[in-house]
């Protein structure tokens, strides 16, 4: 066991990250940094501090942040500039928090002066490896701790001994095994494990908290404008909102329409397939919205490439790769093209469904004049022939040759 | 004008190709052999033979072909092995269409000894692209005829004119302009122009004839298994179908639950931007299936190399390169990562929604064993450590290099 | 023929230009102002000042401009940071200066009133593409004239009687046909068409100008070092260069020492293959040095997604889209991961090879430490095994369930 | 220490992996298999033998195999076929040999009733991963044993130690460390380590030993011709060689011509670069000709396509994912390519160049007729108007809305 001084702990307030504070100050006999983060997941943080107090952690040791405003602004929004989408359907909800997080705890240790950090990810899905590599990324020489692949307690009814055992309070709803795990910020909610793990099942309803289901959703479509600047959402319905404040709007009009939900088999990094259900409404309603905006304010030659570099740029973000150079390249790449992205989209929100109804732009490409069959002063018909002329020509020959 | 001895015309029986079969006479003073397609789009071909026989064109110069099976099998199948999608949303309906067309009207020119080939398409489009880099790539020596390129009736007034002149019989609600033009077959139905060319307006319900209303269609959702084999299609709810009875009964279905309707603004190859309204009702849940079928029996590495050319593969037959050699290599990887492709995939229908709820497989990739935590056989949580720090190196060599 | 005022042509002062000159003042009866530009093809422009006034061109209609240190600055440079290569070989010599003089020509277009501008390139190849392109993205409305796709001046013959008819001096040598036909500028200069059409034959070597042959370098090799900053050259030797005096110095080297030639067969734009010889000296040691530099400077994962972008970069340069969205965005993300090139080349020239001989960087990402075996700080060997082991793992389950 | 009953070892008969079969004998207790393959790296194989014998292995557990044919026909030449190179310029001769390796490992251990495999690669390589992935990947449930990253013999004095205590003949040249390290197969001998480690420092002459140098290469050239067919070389000067007979000769001669040399800083899979020097004769003369074979063959599109992909392709390779499904998947569409790879290029070797000088094929694309200025039947001047019209047609409308 390596000399730990101080430590970082990203810490919930929930029995899990409690019994991990306690076996660091015990397994490591260092100071513990508390650090929790409100990045929107709908809970209140001030019982993490009181928690965080009663299990000895010093005053100027508990860190706690309203980060929903950058998370949204400097992660969210950019990554859906480039309209990422992780295997056809996963929005990166938890994929997109991860960085923030780590960042903030180095800034922390930093800050404290600490030289390590602790995260409570398993040792079998993606977070351990999107901390970590955050971690190291910004803060080459720090020691990190992932308690879940070093101590024994790898049962719960262990989990629950060493907390009765530190007094750690455990509410009662945690005693046994969760039917399934949470992971939740400002753009999703994921649910996975347990009762979902056969794939051929169907999810079970309740495993949906942020969305009613299209069947309950109401009967009357909602519609609904977004304005875009530079490729970001700026405002709902003509209200302009600070980026929190509008990805909770668009929550608030998804969920109450049905709006956002997923059932995935995913392939995580570490090497195997899982199975997730994951609820993404207001950033279900953001995605088509962006594309639609898109559609009209940016050229073929951008979008294409923007689509044809798109998997990569999410299986960066998604494998734990935001704070590296090639992400970083992507983006400057995805961020050029967004400086004409104003305008508006009208959306019909309808029972799961969101339907592109219109989109206006004063940066619009789109012509009437050019698609109509009057006279235009850019495109004669008659090109049409030589351009599909040389366009075959090479064809025509590998024919002639090749037969 | 070049001198043409015999054209081979791709004959819808309707007004505008009647029109062209007559200005083809009377402008090559050429013979016209007519090819009229089944290719799903829901109309009666035996009238187009008496049209084609009343414009004087001989029995034997009547081509009608069933071609459905054909469409589906070689053609649309390959296609969605690709999870192909364009610009986002677009499942490449009218373009899947156009080579195989084109391929058809190439044999007979070849059987009939014709010497030229026409097609009905305008110059403003993509399928005058598609259809003559298909003639040109088949036989590179033909003489292809785009009468909208080249003639002068290039009004409404102008063109019924010449009808009435030729006694062309033309139904009554031909006579105006069309409100919108359309393109259909079994895949989907497209309609664009005039009352969709303002792309802030939302499309009238009256554009739409494949599928209700999500609003109109059923309060209960319908639940729908579908087979797969080699990636493709084969069973419906248990029951085994031909390529085309099976698509046609997906679009029955899809059509009943108000599935498969797009409203997009596209990048057309000839580059201008133009708006379109699709209904793919069928080809909608074909997509979701697949997706999810796949998500248990490929590997993460075949599905994000496919993820990655994807875009690539839709714009080749966005853009009518089907008959391409980067087509065919592409298709050659893309099939070879779907011999495992096998199992049933289990979705809801309801109101505009495809609901993937689960999927099996014999070959599928799942393994619950190696996501829960219960000890397993190929995977050991303290290998994550090292997995993690080696993927980091990189990143904090360049921390320590560049700061 | 519409109807055209003024018109800027690319003017080199030669018979074929000259010729154009006359034809454009009788075919459109318009005002001709003449552009020639220094691009270091190594030609006096003088004489071409003068010849245009012999023309009866108006002085204030006369543009010289040398645009050396522009071109490599703003075109050469940026090229090189992506190490753009054509088909594994061609160094986009040609390619890389029509965007330059297009938008000279618009820019004096504007300054002067003109309405049309006017190049000289034929109607097989792609530099009319290029040129064409460059005009219209900058000034979408302007008159493009190609005489070359326009006139019946289409043999030698007929060019020689409307030269000697125009009173348009004709130099002996101009009188037959060129054995082939070249361009050039401080980048490269390359010989196409006539004794090099047959590409099984063996370039004679006449065709080369700015190399001896590698059998004729000296027998002793010539050691250079070449300095970086931000990914592009600044010094050679030591001494600090301008970019045009760099580039001219880096090709007296390597022409000195036979590097820098290429024979290939090409896929042109529009459509055929063609063949060409082309000499790039300094382009080349600059393209290994610039490998080499990059390779200790940036990361991994900058190195390869360059690499996996730079096929369609350099396409997009060859096919003439400099002046397009998606080049800019590309150029973005090169240009990104070029903010630590930094460093110093050493390379030894010999008989046509360049080979890299050291690199070193206060940027360096190369690190002796962490390849030898003895403890490091961020390598523990054991990592390894869970490093393999992850990345093993989906590879043993593709085994499992598939055999 | 698991339980391990039998083990194939990877032996080369060399005084590292004699040490590692006596170790494993002691530190597993375990019968060894040893395998030592003909891979075309010069040393003779019976020596190994003999060794083997005396070290205690009984003969039926002596596996030696000239796989030579085998590597050149089934992993060298398709990896030509995509004219792979790893960061600009690494032929991958090294990474290309370990699939066959591994996969004649876990052969060997089925014939045996072998648990496990083991190789002599450090900790901190690349082939490691090579070898393990192509273990893992043919066999999921193989012990791998890798004693360099497991035992404490990590000093050269222990392993002499070790060697004495054990009986192990050690020559006289390996008693001190070697001042690099080194790998060979037919392909390629690469050097690494110790006087190489400072990029900085110029690779001494002594480190190459399968070339001379390019100034010490004959004064005079050496022209040679070489048939592909399909793709593949199948010919030197008109003699049909068999896969492995015709690599060797291209060694000869283009080692006798000083070709093939690089001095590169790579990236290593495992995360830090490394310097290395390589020779790969006959590899980098078989690039060049298939680069020029496939440039009169294959189309643009496919060209492209290839290029593209190419680095990723190669960085499979690199990387040890030779047995994975996206590198098959690749591999399938690059062999879909090769079909009309046929015909002969003409190449001069001298002093370290490698100079094509003339290619052709019965399937050529390449045509005179069209890129001279005579008329053609498929190219019409006037096309290149629409061709460049209809391409620039998204700029024009890009900058009128843009500015």
């Amino acid at each position: 066991m390596s000399d730990v001084k101080k430590v970082v702990l990203a810490y919930s307030g929930g029995l899990d990250t409690s019994v991990i504070l306690k076996w660091l100050q015990e397994t490591y006999n260092c100071e513990v940094v508390t650090f929790t983060a409100d990045l929107g997941q709908g809970e209140e943080l001030e019982p993490a501090r009181k928690k965080a107090e009663m299990l000895g952690i010093k005053p100027q040791n508990i860190y706690i942040d309203d980060l929903r405003e950058e998370f949204v602004r400097d992660y969210v929004f950019p990554m859906f500039r480039a309209n990422a989408v992780y295997e056809g359907i996963y929005l990166l909800g938890t994929s997109i928090a991860r960085p923030l997080i780590a960042k903030r705890q180095i800034e922390i240790a930093r800050e404290t002066g600490a030289d390590a950090v602790c995260h409570g990810a398993t040792g079998k899905g993606n977070d351990q490896v999107r901390f970590e590599l955050g971690y190291y990324a910004l803060e080459p020489h720090i020691k990190v701790i992932a308690p879940w692949r070093e101590w024994d307690l790898n049962s719960r009814t262990k989990l629950i001994d060493f907390a009765e055992k530190h007094q750690i309070p455990i509410a009662k709803d945690k005693r046994g095994e969760a039917p399934f795990s949470v992971d939740a910020n400002l753009l999703h909610i994921s649910a996975e494990g347990k009762v979902l793990e056969d794939p051929w099942e169907t999810a079970p309803e309740y495993v949906y908290s942020r969305s009613v289901a299209p069947e309950q959703a109401p009967d009357e479509p909602t519609v609904v404008t977004i304005d875009f600047e530079k490729g970001d959402p700026v405002a709902v319905n003509g209200q302009h909102l600070s980026p929190a404040a509008l990805l909770t709007r668009l929550n608030e009009l998804a969920g109450d329409n049905g709006i956002g939900r997923i059932d995935i088999v995913e392939n995580r990094f570490v090497g195997m397939k899982s199975r997730g259900v994951y609820e993404t409404p207001g950033g279900t309603i953001l995605l088509e919205a962006h594309r639609a905006i898109e559609s009209i304010t940016i050229d073929r030659g951008a979008a294409h490439l923007k689509d044809e570099l798109m998997p990569r740029y999410a299986e960066l973000i998604y494998n734990g790769f935001w704070w590296s150079p090639e992400r970083e390249m992507l983006q400057a790449l995805i961020d050029k093209s967004q400086e004409t992205v104003n305008g508006t989209v009208r959306l019909k929100l309808y029972k799961g469904n969101v339907i592109v109804e219109g989109r206006r732009s004063h940066n619009s490409l789109y012509s009437e004049e050019h698609v109509t069959f009057e006279e235009d002063t850019v495109y004669d018909q008659r090109d049409a022939e030589g351009f599909i002329k040389l366009n075959a020509l090479r064809l025509r020959l590998l024919k002639q040759a090749h037969g």
